[in-house]
């Protein structure tokens, strides 16, 4: 017997099948046949049993819908509820690391309640003094990609000409963020009008623009990099990559966080200009954020204090309920969301 | 006056205009219109005269023909002789590191006799019990191009699985000898049955094959890599890269020294499967040998001993006579050579 004690219904976002082409809302269902009990089994060591609180929507989540072996993260099974990173609280644990009450981040279930066998590794949140739907974020697994991808990836240095594409998202704000601190032009990329008044008005960015009302991207980046880019934080690949490629300034470095682009095309698109890499001896490195893991504590000590004294904004896009997450995650697909994509399953 | 003195016949082979498409023979122009003073002239300060002795035939040569603005090395001009790394000797100079009778190697004309105003690097000889035509290959740009390439950009370690394209030329055959001195299992790939059985046989390669008999590079590297490869000595591009991407394996590297099927093509082939650089999280890092050329010490100290001691072998394709330089530098664009492509101009 796995869990002992009461059981209590337990709403789940199940992934129904493995799927072709762009994820659907109806990919997804959001039921309440199964149930829970709130205590950890006698027979399960190192488990917490957690109830949910925030849950992070994020692109890669998509490719798992598709993928049963994906390299990635955490792998989906059809019929069961799809994972994610999250924020929840500790009902019940067996793990020597967690108790009841605590507030952890890390893998866990699109339901109410989780049984987490800690097979993926769970932080325990110390500083609540920010909103804790930060940890889904700034402060969790897209805060840490930004930084291990810019400043470990990017070897960044004072002057030096940045694009970011998905620049509103939550990796691409705070990228451009930390580009501003370094001392950076940073220039970003997004797919609507109220998205790049965020970046110039709100996120700090010296300039933007809307992809969408581009024709030639590499007329653009030469408008907006007329001596070329040092760095390109590249969330979308495709068409985007294939420019910033005719226009890296010599010995430039591409961070390759992500390529939203190309998760749910039917044909990957061509990139032709790679012979500009010789030329340009430019570095492009592709990265996970499990393999910076442990960076997590400089991180934080690093980025806290940036966040008190509001040196690094932060915007999230935050719907209630449960029932609205496969709505916006799907929107993820079609640049819906605005800031930051999080799922409330409840407050406290 | 540039030259004084008497001035003597100097065979040059000249680029007759810029090109499109592939280089041809009929490109260049071998004449003998041209006349030389074989003095320094006196407002010449830090100029070397110097005879050509051996002549270096490099794929980024055609690309230089293309391109009156080559990144790379040194541009051309029609009209003027063709350049390119050779070795020669020194008979008058105002250079305070040269004095007549020293050998040098580095860039130079290709003619009988040149005039190097020392604004690219010139490397004095100073071991001569190996052939000095090595100091166009392995002991020149193109060893030192396969030593920066491999140990700086691929960090390699031992038991790793290692490609190299066109593995019979003058970088590729020094790759894969350095990889099995690492203690890597290494495959070439090549373009005739000759120059596979030379990796095989000669050149100590664990495995090689035809990239010309191969249909699906996609299911050849999985037949020669089931592991997966780690590292990528690239030289290639196009088709190959791509099959690459998808056999790669996490961590993996790809150092980028050349892409000679795409010099020369109207379009550029595409590439597809970038993807695979995030989840595989793989680093691809573009260079030219000028950028290290501080290491080229170190380089040697390395390198003589394991020549002396027959550590390390060496294959040359050498022909006689400046008139027979067109022929085989084009012959590189379609395979032609058998190891490092050499133009002897004269012996001594």
């Amino acid at each position: 017997m796995a869990n002992e004690g009461v059981e209590i219904s337990n709403k789940q976002v199940i992934l129904k099948e493995y799927i072709t082409g762009l994820p659907k809302e109806s990919d997804l269902l959001v039921t309440t046949n199964n149930t829970i009990s709130l205590k950890v089994g006698r027979g399960s060591p190192k488990a917490v049993l957690v109830k949910n609180l925030y849950l992070s929507c994020d692109p890669y989540m998509g490719y798992s819908m598709k993928h049963p072996d994906c390299d990635l993260h955490n792998p989906y099974t059809p019929g069961s509820p799809i994972t994610g990173f999250g924020v929840a609280k500790v009902l019940d644990s067996s793990h020597p690391d967690f108790k009841k009450g605590d507030l952890i981040w890390g893998i866990t279930g699109w339901e109410q309640y989780s049984l987490l066998t800690a097979t993926e590794p769970l932080f325990k949140i110390n500083h609540t003094d920010v909103p804790l739907s930060y940890y889904t974020g700034i402060l969790g697994m897209p805060g840490l990609t930004a930084y291990a991808g810019f400043y470990e990836i990017c070897s960044p240095k004072k002057g030096e000409y940045v694009l970011v594409s998905a620049a509103s998202g939550a990796v691409g704000q705070l990228v451009g963020q930390f580009a501003k601190l370094m001392g950076c032009y940073v220039v970003g990329s997004a797919g609507s009008k109220e998205k790049v008044d965020l970046l110039k008005n709100k996120l700090g960015f010296d300039d933007a623009f809307n992809y969408k009302e581009e024709l030639d991207f590499n007329a653009t980046l030469k408008r907006y990099f007329p001596e070329g880019i040092d760095i390109y934080f590249e969330n979308v690949g495709g068409k985007m990559l294939d420019a910033v490629l005719l226009n890296m300034r010599v010995h430039g470095r591409i961070a390759v966080c992500g390529m939203i682009s190309q998760y749910h095309v039917d044909q990957l698109e061509a990139v032709h200009y790679l012979t500009s890499i010789i030329y340009k001896r430019v570095h492009i490195e592709g990265f996970v954020v499990s393999d910076y893991f442990p960076l997590y504590c400089k991180f934080m000590d690093t980025l806290l204090p940036c966040i008190r004294e509001g040196k690094i904004k932060y915007v999230e896009d935050i719907v209630e309920g449960l029932e609205s997450g496969p709505a916006a995650l799907i929107g993820l697909y079609s640049g819906q969301n605005v800031g930051k994509q999080v799922v409330v399953v409840d407050h406290d």
